[in-house]
């Protein structure tokens, strides 16, 4: 038996998942949460007395460590699994996730004297507190023209790589000064594994406005940004990316102890969660759009040039699949909107979808602009808001939870539109993640408003599967793994088997709300009208059509 | 003693009241509800086989009668007061609320045959079918360059007498042919109580285009609507009109051995419910604005000239007070949107109230359109719907709560504002309704974001309040009434003490927040915005002066 090892790291714990490298069978899966989760208010004991500013939000890296052991130890506990039938690990992260260490790796608030300081700690994915360092990044490069920034839509998000580091000089510039590396989490816990410090070209890609053909920005940007910052890529990072499922090392003896896995195991370099779902969903060539739909929403598509699309978070050449440009574009809010209105409200997915499924396109007289948390593509502006237009005295909550979800789905159309238009057909939507089985109302709507099929992945644990998958190629066909990620992706990914298909009959609704949608995120996103009238009008054909709904 | 009966028809009730002619003391009220409430979905049984369409609202004529016999024996009743001691009545009543009947008053819908025919009853003011008859008095009207026009802020509603009686013409002709006689039901119930058909310059005035000076529309004007309808004044309706206060005529024997009362007992003419509550609250001159806060929210406001005022729902000399010219505008819903929020979220006002209170303006990051059932005034247009910005995951439901009272006051500071750039100052609010004495967050925020102190009416059943002081005018002081409203208002109206003051600390904010308001209300209320940005600067900067609310 063969297996692989895919650990993909949330942003509450992380979760190990051992898979049959011969047919993707999942054998076992163990979740470890996170001693200390997400630091968003003050620092963890004894260091409690440091609040945070708005915005923030910190790990702490030895939490990366203690999960991973414990999810292994579980995983092989579990299945009784041999460590020798393990030929690979492969890792998934939330990402850009980064962090400052010396130069031998220790995190910067594991050394004396920074434990207070919390530019010292993990910068988690959601920590949002850097947005004047990217609008200084954003500006500088819009000022001097810098090529790169088309190719993550025009504009570098706060979330992103050089302005948490950014933020760390402007801040605490003697914890700027301290960091001997500045490292992606995916990669930090490679080198935790392996001792060995490799960095992949998928984060670097995505995060850090790196290419294979132009590498990083030059130093005269980065020291427009800063004098102090001029440097930080030669001083602090490395000019070598590895493209996913290259072997980053062999797994050294103090983690192989502390798990139980085989001391050399092969580690294949850091992937990104989202990016790393791709094969794990059957996708390795252009055509299919991957829907990654959990509390946001990634959408990743593989072409075979590098084309300008609008609002892109990034396009990185061997980012997804080796040989291939990977596109990601994505809604910041997904689930996330809708378990917010179930709060609300007080009621349940569950209660309110059933009244919601039986009402037509345009029934509830709403539209929603599904801004909750910003608009990542292709509008690319964090500062965008949710807008719900057309209430009345009559409207429930159902209403607004199908508009909630119809909003969603406009919002992917959108994105579908901008690929479609720029040259990168879509021509199926495999979605994975969280909510294609809790939802299949979400489902239903995303097929009708994109008039596209969706087919639901088969693993509930996309990136876990994906990563192990990287991890198998990392160990390689001999050693009872997978020669590229094409063929672990034949062998090991596999489809649910479930379909949503649109429904004609929806179609033309759709298009008429989907026009109203566009006019309204375009009058409210990019810079100025009378819609109530048609949506009313939509409504009462609507009831004309279909019976009032109890 | 001298005491004036005060019978106030409401939508779902009639409410007397016994009110001392001295000083306004209310000795006792007596409620009874209609036996048939609102019918707006079938017709009562037996003939509950004949359903009614959408937007339909009819009422049963014997109703009002029944109700005001039932509501007067009872406040006798609990009162002990000897019918001696009544020196009037008066009448308050929802408008326009009308009905067709044969030349001696018998509602059409008590006519053998014409029972089952949903046209024969009574047309509640909520009646909302004819908004097709309504757009065609609005169509023929500006074609015409009908004068009349302006002082309904440019639009007739759906709502209105002719647009009502133009329906009943429009889809059952037979019913109109029968209909001898076409009157509101303030004017009915008098008829009924006295004997004697009079019509009252109010419900004329506000609700079927006359005027004092220029009458009702021409005959060719209703000509031009249906050649059918061109005599529909003469034909079926009065052109003697008069003002409130003056006496209709007796109470005849027969309502006065069912109810208690001694016959010829003085009744005033009928008189609308908003506009009956304005002497009540103490206001008989220009100068301050009332308030009529419930469901909905009117606002009247007396001039001494006619002006032209944007968006009126009706000007008309003498409608409210002898003398001046009343000016009418009103929001269509008020207390409804946050019925409708508490409804949606599962929650009490109180509840939301309690977190809500504590927030500064802006903090919510929220605006909101405050047209849940159309925007009344100024822009006449009951096709506008409700519309909320700003939303975030963590946006709470008292946030919403408090936004849509925030979007309630800048809807009435829209009005206030366009009375005083016509030349007719507001010095001073007064509040009266149900809302008041209920909800003081929104009474603070009314007065926070109008900017002026706002004092709350005595009387919390002001409509049937100032019907007594109608009915004390029709008896006249010789009689133990009075012999102006003026004299009875003074006598017999007073505020509660409670006031609730500007707050000059939110002054700033809500002149910014009020200004993005008008800046949504122009760009969706009349005809083109990237406000979401400047709405989490406003969030931000109160919430760096305000701590966060648990």
């Amino acid at each position: 038996m063969s297996l692989a090892l895919g650990v993909d790291f949330g942003t509450e714990s992380a979760r190990a998942v051992l898979v049959d490298c011969t047919d993707g069978r999942e054998i076992g899966t163990s979740v470890e949460p996170y001693r200390n989760g997400v630091i968003d208010a003050r620092l963890p004991a004894p260091d409690d007395d440091v609040e945070l500013e708005p915005d923030w939000a910190l790990q702490d890296p030895r939490d990366y460590v203690r999960s991973f052991e414990g999810s292994v130890r579980g995983v092989l506990a579990d299945t009784g699994a041999s460590p020798d039938d393990v030929a690979g690990i492969g890792i998934a992260f939330t990402s850009c996730t980064m962090l400052p260490t010396l130069a031998d790796g220790t995190p910067l608030c594991e050394v004396d004297g920074l434990r207070r300081q919390p530019h010292a700690w993990v910068k988690l994915w959601k920590h949002h507190a850097a947005q004047p360092e990217a609008d200084r990044i954003n500006a500088v490069a819009a000022e001097r023209g810098e090529p790169w920034l088309r190719r993550y839509g025009g504009r570098i998000s706060s979330e992103w790589f050089f302005a948490k580091a950014l933020q760390i000089l402007d801040e605490a510039p003697e914890v700027y000064a301290r960091a001997e590396r500045l490292v992606e989490a995916c990669d930090w816990i490679v080198w935790q594994l392996t001792g060995i410090e490799s960095r992949t070209a998928c984060a670097a890609g995505y995060k850090a406005m790196w290419s294979k053909r132009d590498g990083f920005p030059a130093a005269d940007y980065f020291a427009a940004l800063d004098p102090g910052f001029a440097h930080v890529v030669d001083e602090k990072m490395s000019r070598t990316l590895l493209p996913p499922g290259a072997q980053a090392g062999g797994l050294i003896e103090r983690i192989a102890e502390s798990t139980g896995l085989r001391a050399g195991t092969p580690v294949a370099v850091g992937n990104v969660d989202f990016h790393a779902s791709v094969p794990a969903t059957t996708v390795t060539a252009p055509g299919s759009l991957v829907m990654i739909m959990g509390t946001s929403n990634g959408h990743l598509l593989l072409g075979d040039e590098l084309m300008d699309v609008e609002g892109m978070c990034g396009v990185v050449e061997d980012g997804i699949v080796p040989g291939w440009f990977g596109y990601e574009a994505g809604q910041s809010a997904l689930g996330d909107i809708f378990g917010w209105f179930v709060k609300t409200v007080g009621s349940t997915h569950e209660a309110l979808a059933a009244e919601a499924e039986s009402l037509r396109p345009g029934e509830t007289g709403l539209l929603a602009l599904d801004w909750w948390n910003g608009n990542r593509s292709v509008l690319v502006d964090a500062d965008l808001r949710g807008l719900l237009v057309g209430m009345t005295l009559a409207t429930r909550p159902s209403d607004i939870y199908r508009a909630l979800i119809e909003g969603a789905a406009f919002g992917t159309r959108v994105i579908v539109d901008v690929f479609e238009r720029a040259g990168l057909p879509v021509d199926a939507i495999v979605a994975c993640g969280g909510l294609p089985d809790r939802n299949p109302l979400v489902m239903q709507i995303f097929a009708d408003v994109t008039g596209h099929e969706i087919a639901v992945a088969g693993s509930r644990q996309a990136p876990a599967l994906g990563a192990a998958m990287f991890g198998a190629v990392a160990a390689g066909a001999a050693a009872g793994g997978h020669d590229s990620i094409e063929a672990a992706s034949h062998a090991m990914g596999h489809l649910s088997g479930t379909t949503y298909a649109a429904r004609p009959e929806h179609r033309d609704a759709y298009d008429v709300l989907y026009g109203e949608y566009v006019r309204l995120h375009d009058l409210f996103g990019r810079g100025g009208d009378d819609i109530m009238r048609r949506l009313k009008r939509l409504q009462i054909e609507a009831a004309a059509v279909a019976p009032a709904t109890a």
